[in-house]
């Protein structure tokens, strides 16, 4: 068939023109004689993809020099142990914002390192919502504060940072990344798996402020042990050397639309086309609270699970693929990443009217 | 540039049939209308490449049902941290036998987890050979012996298997699995990088004796922790999906060639061509003991670095690239394995041959 609107959550469609780019590249990268994947990551050849994947990737994101850029193995999951391997005193406290099931997922695995007190939580609410933090919330001494700045499952998105004063800010914003501005210097550590809004899955980025690098534990296993990452340029074990000539076909890809600016008006844009529709709507109803709606994770059920399964296949049938709901929460989640063009949202506001007319 | 040949030690040459097909598919696999690389690793689809990934895996290595099979981020690093927090209990012990620089890595990384006892070592010897191990010098209660059966960086590999009673045999076999046979059943748990004989970068394959399971400490990362990874079909975190498929791809190759049995055939060829030449050459000498040969990574010097590293430059120029030694040894290293055609090596043993007769 043609080529599909994927509205996957993740691993999800990633720009046309960086997969028509790396399959011309893929036999041969340039005149090298050998596909990218082959390299040596000590080759010549290879270093200097590397380093123009993070120069590009500092520059779309303006991280300063203070920051060190990671490019790790195993995903945000993987980040999840490292975080407080790499930043929790034994004796220490993490606190955690429950905003989710992977924010949730964070402090459930933090807790097998240290103390983990989680300052607020939206989990009797279903999470459809943000919890509300205030700074008196916080542990003065705690050693980072730990959120989750988009809940891919439950569609729901921070509108603000929370003010942490002293206490690190450490953020998985693994489905929002690149996708809106973020100052990168309000925060400790951002980190996010690849496999959204970064490129294929099997790495996690890593930005961390210097300062926080060199207190690992004894017991970090060395590929996550973020200090000599930073030293060895994330090659302290061979690193995923594709996927992260494929992120950095997807940063130029980012900075060829603009910039994050630019994709932010509209990622904007689509998410209002989506939940204009649903607000209007007889048969669909959104399921995130209106005032902290994810514009990348688009959430919303009929009200009969019979009937969600039915749009779902439908809806695959025309073209418009991977919309079942998170198997946690089940529903329709439409994933709007950077990657998804207008056009398919358009396309699948066209088909749930088209639906919606048939079965009202 | 035509395509080289890349003697690179991994991330190394891959089949060009593979290359191909993966290029054929790129932008659309099958009909599915996307990329394997924008699949959702949940959905249908890409559940069908991963079973069938695993199926010809078990099916080239004769891996029995007794045996887990997983796919994990991280590389053979993640695993060196991974095997301790996975098998020896906190006041156990577990024997390493020190046979070169990963082989010593890898107990280094587990002495951060516990007792490592290094029964026997070449490492005063510049691992020029395998230590003699005899069953007398492994501790009784040993949660398991390791092992490196090739060594890539001073080029030797274990003739035959220790012989270690009720102590499971852990063998890293990053550089040499998939070119010899083994029998699975004498191990409890064989691991390896990807990215010599597998495919691209950034995963590793653990294969463990089911037995083995369920034992991992509470402090074992998610991802590594092997039981929770076997119940999940390796999708306890967003698995690295394309490098999956690709390994598919190579294990399918392996097995179009005549699975293992065969290709061990062409890797003793090839591994003889250039021994042969090397031990009746005035200029070039084998750094290995001959009897622990490795037969994937042929290590030789000319006796002086600038003549070495000039060869090396040659040879570049006449398009066999990455014959530079591993940074720690110096000299020259042709890694060989299975994607490496003979004709690769007829070229570099004739390209000796020249470089010979005009500088001695």
């Amino acid at each position: 068939m043609g080529r599909v609107y994927n509205f996957a959550a993740g691993p999800a469609t990633l720009p046309l023109p960086v997969l028509e780019k790396a399959k011309d590249e893929f036999l041969e990268y340039g005149s090298t004689g050998m596909s990218v994947m082959e390299m040596s990551h000590r080759s010549k050849m290879y270093l200097e993809i590397y380093q123009q994947t993070e120069a590009v990737f500092r520059s779309v994101m303006d991280i300063p020099e203070d920051y060190a850029v990671l490019f790790l193995a195993g995903g945000a999951t993987g980040q999840f142990a490292a975080i407080p391997m790499n930043l929790l005193p034994e004796d220490g406290i993490a606190d955690y914002v429950d905003s989710g099931n992977f924010a949730h997922g964070a402090a459930v695995e933090a807790k097998k390192y240290g103390n983990v007190h989680i300052i607020a939580s939206s989990r009797e609410d279903n999470y459809v919502h943000i919890p509300v933090i205030d700074a008196s919330m916080l542990d003065a001494d705690a050693a980072y504060l730990h959120i989750t700045t988009n809940n891919t499952i439950f569609g729901t998105r921070y509108l603000s940072l929370p003010e942490t004063g002293n206490v690190p800010l450490v953020a998985d914003a693994s489905s929002n990344i690149l996708s809106e501005s973020y100052d990168i210097r309000k925060f400790g550590v951002m980190y996010a798996g690849a496999q959204k809004n970064i490129g294929p899955a099997g790495m996690a980025v890593v930005i961390v402020r210097k300062d926080l690098l060199g207190h690992a534990r004894n017991s970090t296993p060395k590929i996550f042990d973020w200090a000599k990452q930073a030293e060895a340029d994330s090659m302290v074990n061979t690193p995923s050397t594709y996927t992260i000539y494929l992120a950095g076909l997807c940063l130029e890809w980012v900075k060829a639309q603009g910039g994050i600016a630019a994709l932010e008006k509209v990622n904007i844009e689509k998410a209002a086309l989506l939940y204009d529709f649903i607000d209007n709507s007889k048969l669909f109803k959104g399921t995130a609270d209106k005032a902290y709606r994810s514009r990348m994770n688009v959430t919303f059920v009929t009200g009969d699970p019979e009937t969600d399964n039915d749009f779902v296949k439908a809806a695959a049938n025309a073209g418009l693929l991977n919309l079942k709901g998170h198997r946690l929460v089940g529903g329709i989640r439409a994933s709007i990443y950077n990657a998804m063009p207008i056009e398919g949202v358009k396309k699948l506001v066209d088909f749930m009217k088209e639906y919606e007319a048939k079965h009202v």
